[in-house]
């Protein structure tokens, strides 16, 4: 059967087989295997995504869909309205995110803007996550812009909505991230669930050992599978 | 009837009439005449909350309740144990929280490390909101660093749960920042009532005129009142 | 007499008469004709910049000059690194920069990297100032991230090395704004004097009754310029 | 020989002989043993300095010195006038700085309002470096906010000023951290000297043999102290 209840999966990384690639998979994997969700799994990299133009400071009017601008983000909208939630997987790069996630962002700024043209923010009550990955520190700063930046935008925000790896060493042998991965799809799907009156929520963090089994074996799986496609891509 | 669900405004303003006090005073009957739920009002600035000091970092397993520290906190614990949703209302100190919210927020620790001694944050599932004033830039800086740390300690965000008041001028004069505030206990509300699994939300932030007139009403009553306790402290 | 002291003045607006190009043209003045040294003016948006693809993350060899992407940055790369001072004027989009600004940035890591490749930042000893436009608040969480982010690449920053305007007035009636930005050039002037030892520093901020004159004169001259150009670009 | 150049070391730790207070100690040697300046430490954990009362809300004069608040600050208000620099060494607390750091600052807000009062600000012109410590993320955005803060309060900031260490681990093991922190002290006290134009500045972060093996080895001393004077407080 078909769930009621999708989710978005937005990564932003120039590097195919890279860690926010990899982990973008595992959180896609994680809803649809462990949540029972729809996942679509997205990455703003592989889209042509122009920087917005601004038009809302030269009339709050114009800032309206369909976007002035042709181009990828015509597919994207339609991905970003038809998703209950949205799971942004961002690497640090100079803490802050990528400049292409940020064209995206700026790019949704139309479907905030429908306040004004339609009376309500085509992002209202849409649910968010966010992972930040990187080498070094800075995915908190990262991560609290992007919570007030969607919480602008009209999007709520479950409990334990953040998970962040800042080291050079593979990030699924660190488990508490990937344990904080996975809380952060069952917080976004719960508090969806929650917002539709379908489920009332009991608790949020979710440590047992069968869970922790299952999740740990979807990154070992996706990070496997990447390892092969990296070298094939190599030779 | 009285409601089962119950909000805590804690305000941080040295200044027992400005603008921060005020707004939790609105925020406070906005959360009872409109939303019908209670609500309890603090001011950090009038209790002895002493500085965090820090035992998680010897041992994680050091920081339980009681607390160590034997200060005002011990009633403050009380009040965010029985409360469903906490509406911060802050003014901006240098881009931040006065000191002595900071010393609040420290000392939730022992709340949110409860993760470690009885395995689950005691602040899980309670829902925010922020709300910032100042006369100069700096509010948003403030509210997504607040919006990381709650949700870090398992609190959930709702749509629309910021508003800030950055001008000399009277906040009560602006009608757009005290219908953003009038929104930000709304959503508190319908988060708390929609995870409770009372109340399925159908729409978040409210701008019809019976409500815009209610509110602006409650805020010109409160200032009208504040105007004279303070002619009348300083008389 | 040609000065030794370049300012790079880096706008990042999508409008050809918005008020972040409006600024940086008085700021451009400001440098030249009150400060005496020279001053280039670019926008992000007028340039193709490409995203950053991260090389760093696979080896931090590979990010050396020149950076694989041929694009528009082979020209601002020497611009960059013939300047002794960069001074952004950016819009506030979302409480951050706008995306073509962060891809900028993003590409300067190049620059930054010349320690593992030159065993020396190309920016190193650089000074920079900041300055954010926005109609609505997050000005500040942009400049204290983009502080960060040129202090980690190297960069040297001025007291007083920044300014905001965050209202939809027009920025060139904000004359306190107006003087803010005037320091943020003398701040970034005396300090690369300082720098290269030819100028000691008695006092910063500058708040004299000619130096409001001057800096205000330019603002004026240059708001009715932007003004007729813009009239001529609608007809 | 006296030095002209003095260094204020302001740590915020409740822990005696925790990390901060470590850092604090090595970073006030290498100022004397490698940068040969005056360096005087304090944490404001030791002092007594109540939250700030916000008198310049009320009328912007009314913040002049002395401070109303008769505690420790009135000590360490002159320390901090009879400095050339700052370099504060904070712990990561809910990813910012602990409520006493936080008191601290606030109560700076009479130096910086001596624009008002006498023209320009006291801490114009001063020079700050900053260090977080922390065994999880957020140093970045604590560092981010600090730099904003003292820049709008007149000081300037050298390039590198910044280094962090976020990790369970021993910080002294931490050689890049260390060495970090040494080119904190280093480029603070190259900025004082060349504001005062007695040194022009050929280079800053400096990574030599030498000059590691110094750094290390007054950390190592200083780790070794510590460890005793722990041990001996806990027998």
């Amino acid at each position: 059967m078909k769930s009621d209840t999708t989710i978005l999966v937005v990564s932003a990384s120039p590097r195919r087989y890279g860690n926010a690639r990899l982990v973008a998979e595992g959180v896609r994997r994680i809803a649809i295997e462990i949540e029972n969700v729809e996942a679509i799994k997205i990455d703003v990299y592989d889209y042509d995504i122009k920087p917005c133009k601004g038009c809302v400071s030269d009339d709050v009017k114009l800032c309206k869909l369909p976007c002035v601008i042709e181009d990828d983000m015509r597919k994207l909208y339609n991905l970003v309205e038809e998703s209950d939630g949205i799971i942004f997987i961002t690497p640090v790069y100079w803490y802050n995110v990528p400049g292409p996630l940020k064209n995206f962002i700026d790019r949704l700024t139309v479907f905030e803007n429908a306040i004004f043209i339609e009376g309500r923010s085509r992002l209202e009550g849409k649910v968010a996550g966010f992972i930040a990955i990187g080498n070094d520190t800075g995915a908190l700063a990262v991560i609290q812009n992007l919570m007030a930046i969607l919480n602008s935008m009209g999007v709520a925000i479950p409990p334990w909505a953040l998970a962040y790896h800042e080291s050079e060493d593979d990030p699924t042998e660190n488990k508490s991230f990937i344990l904080d991965v996975a809380n952060v799809v069952r917080g976004v799907v719960l508090l969806i669930k929650a917002l539709k009156g379908s489920e009332k929520v009991t608790y949020w963090y979710r440590t047992d050992e069968e869970y922790q089994k299952k999740v740990l074996n979807i990154f070992k799986n996706v990070s496997e599978e990447f390892k092969k496609l990296k070298q094939h891509t190599n030779t």
